[in-house]
């Protein structure tokens, strides 16, 4: 029996709510606070020139899953792969460029304006019969209680705006870190709620192509000067262009401002920026025009309200980018809370519940990599220790098969298992890991061992091996266990 | 020069904002969402006869500091003092009350009608010229950069609510746990905070008086059924009466509610309850209309927005009840933060900034230890390591002068020492009681020491003491170190 759905939110991730449920036939009302972003009068988020996303499989698959087939191909044929990181550092005097694959098997990442996504899916829905949009509708009221909402419609003409009532059967709140579906749903379920904004402002610019209209920086990477506490990072757009975001601490931002020495700065820390990217007064332009915006880092719990109510994506859990799947994740939210709506048809209750229980950890567990993450990629990935366990687990992966070894970016980014079940597993890896190590001492100590008993070159080699192969042996022994 | 301070609620914490500003000389003007209390139409909050507070010296002295004398003095003529704990046991089949004074040097709380302490208040503040209350009206929007905030007043007679705009220098929250001060003051600075529902929800009764007109308790103490996982209160009222409070988890309330059995299980854990202080009949009314509440634990940082917002009591720091601080601490809030625009009285921008550095650690302090004080007020009264560290402490701050020795909740009840600095000289405490014990230890020893050399019991006497006096010098040094 078709029901009604209605979803406050039409960006990406409400979108796809409203797509998941119409596909099943239901009633659905989508209403969003903002103008339509296809309007070309509307001003775009934040008013910048565009926000990039990193699209990757738990958001491929979420798209995959509505069985729409044109729409996820429409929506890949508007991204741009990145094969790895490519780290820009100054060494002995000299600008140097290093990559870094995402995969040992060669996946990648996406890069996708969140605009051109956001609009791919309005368009499809706009085309089903059983869906209905609604722009310029703020959410003033919610009563979950009696499946009711209470929306103003703000139109720019008048400059009253109208407020109507509207029934629901289940209402999916998808509107965002500063969700006011969130705010009334805390009146009727007692809700854990922690919100915290991380000591990093971001500010974003705009990289064009160059005079012969190409890209100024090989274009299939996700480019990052990483400077600990400061870093720039760059993605590309299929235009040519990159978008580039600085981000840096509250009051390393309050001394720029105050000192007006943004070129130098960026002089010092990010090697090749200025001016090979971007010239000087473009720099200065858009240091002073884009906004600095802060960054939230929200759990709660649970999500839901009996069976009237349930939030998704940043509105449940808005998570700082450093891991690039705030986005990702949303997307994922719609399709697991379907999936347990699939397998309770005639208990929604039981559904929200079941969702909210298995979902809850699994964003708590992102939130968390997603906070660490920085220091990953501003300081992390310069350091050969990190590159040596990235080596060693990638290695592991290709030459030890069934063991399931796998890095945690990689878990993350290009599978599907749970978050949590990610954080398990890379805990696994890590205990085995200093065995690993303790075990190439082991062999190193054979080696020496064969080599003063016999002395000889090829007897030292064949100890070598054979300690290896002992050490091998014991790995595959604890791997299996 | 005189302000124009808006304060939003009227309960007790925002009238005495509103007194201390008035008192100063500006225009205040004080806005609140419910109805007049005083109006006897009025439905009381939270739908429970009465709510008691044990005022205590923050909320005192915060009172006095307005320097009005009368007011001071009709609030204190409203209160009923407790000089204890009754702890109600039941021991070998017998029924059992013991007394636990609260302080060494007889100090009380004063069990106050919270409806009472906001009526006096209100009066109060309308009696000034400079003062004008607005009640039925909402705050539903607020702009702290150009100090102007709205405002909907509804009427019983229309239904459709009218909205002002008013312009303030200063707005002050007094809104409560969900406030919405703090709710629009997120959007101008970047707050952490942080909400936590706790697994006890509580539910409101009424002793009557007893036929004869007399109290059905000992009047002048807390009364304390301890159960570990279940807490039941008694607060003594001016009309012979007590207002009770029956603290149990979720899912007990749950199984209580479905299983019909309220008066076995009051007969069961709360002795001397049922049918002594309220009948069977009355048990199972009460339990069935009065809400069953839950309680909530709330921190936040910053409390301010540069000069123009600032918000105080419950809507910065709602915390349990289970210290009885909450609305001394709200109190407090006040007196603190006319202190510091006492201090700058040219820049509130400051004094804004300097109230919030120092109140946060102090309320979140609180915040925690009232948390804590529910394992204190349900286990530990009932066991004799507690009295015993009780007995130590408070003989030590009667005997040992000079050494400013006192309980945590003596510091925290009787005195206006801040929050943070209690806990600290707790912890203090904590590492010279286990000195104590040590040299009590070492005394004990010593006695056996001059028993062996000597033999007889004079000698023993006179050994003990000796080793009791130098175990004295060694805590003085300590204490005073």
């Amino acid at each position: 029996m078709p029901e009604k759905v209605v979803v406050i939110g039409a960006g990406p991730v409400g979108s796809l709510a409203a797509l998941y449920a119409a596909v099943r036939g239901h009633d659905v009302e989508v209403y969003e606070f903002r103008p339509d972003l296809r309007d070309p009068e509307t001003v775009p988020l934040n008013f910048a020139k565009s926000i990039n996303l990193a699209l990757s499989e738990r958001g491929i698959n979420s798209l995959r899953q509505t069985g729409l087939k044109d729409l996820t191909n429409a929506v890949l044929g508007e991204t741009f792969p990145m094969h790895g990181r490519m780290i820009h550092t100054r060494k002995q005097g000299q600008n140097v460029r290093e990559p870094q694959l995402y995969d040992a098997r060669g996946k990648s990442l996406l890069a996708m304006d969140r605009t051109v996504l956001n609009k791919t899916l309005l368009d499809h829905l706009e085309s089903l019969p059983n869906v209905h949009l609604f722009f310029n509708h703020k959410l003033v009221g919610a009563d979950f209680k009696n499946h009711t909402a209470w929306l103003e419609h703000h139109t720019p003409s008048s400059s009253s705006p109208t407020e109507t009532e509207i029934k629901f059967d289940l209402l999916i709140g998808a509107d965002g870190a500063h969700s006011a579906v969130r705010y009334h749903l805390m009146k009727f379920v007692p809700m854990s709620y922690q919100q915290e904004y991380i000591d990093k402002l971001w500010c974003q610019f705009h990289i064009p192509p160059t005079a012969s209209g190409g890209f100024r920086l090989p274009p299939n990477y996700l480019h990052i000067w990483p400077q600990d506490n400061a870093m720039f990072i760059a993605l590309p757009n299929l235009d040519q262009t990159f978008t580039a975001t600085l981000f840096l601490a509250r009051s390393d931002f309050a001394q720029l401002d105050a000192s007006s020495t943004v070129v130098e700065y960026f002089a010092q820390k990010f090697p090749g920026v200025v001016p090979d990217l971007i010239t000087e007064d473009a720099l200065r332009t858009q240091y002073a025009t884009n906004q600095h915006l802060p960054l939230i880092s929200i759990k709660c719990s649970p999500y839901h309200f009996g069976a009237a109510g349930v939030i998704v994506g940043d509105a449940a859990h808005a998570m700082v980018p450093f891991y690039g799947q705030g986005m990702n994740a949303g997307l994922e939210d719609v399709r697991v809370l379907f999936d347990f709506l699939d397998k309770h048809p005639h208990d929604r209750a039981a559904a929200l519940r079941e969702y909210s229980q298995q979902r809850t950890p699994d964003a708590q567990t992102i939130n968390d990599l997603a906070l660490r993450n920085y220091q990953e990629m501003a300081t992390d990935v310069k350091k050969p220790m990190y590159l040596l366990r990235k080596w060693i687990e990638e290695t592991l992966d290709l030459y030890v098969p069934g063991a399931g070894w796998a890095t945690q970016y990689s878990r993350v980014t290009f599978s599907n298992m749970r978050y949590s079940e990610v954080r398990e597993a890379e805990q696994r890896q890590a205990r085995i890991l200093n065995l690993v190590v303790g075990l190439a001492v082991v062999s190193l100590v054979g080696s020496g061992f064969w080599f003063a008993r016999a002395g000889g070159v090829q007897r030292v080699e064949r100890g070598f091996w054979k300690s290896v192969c002992w050490a091998a042996r014991g790995m595959n022994g604890i791997v299996r266990g």
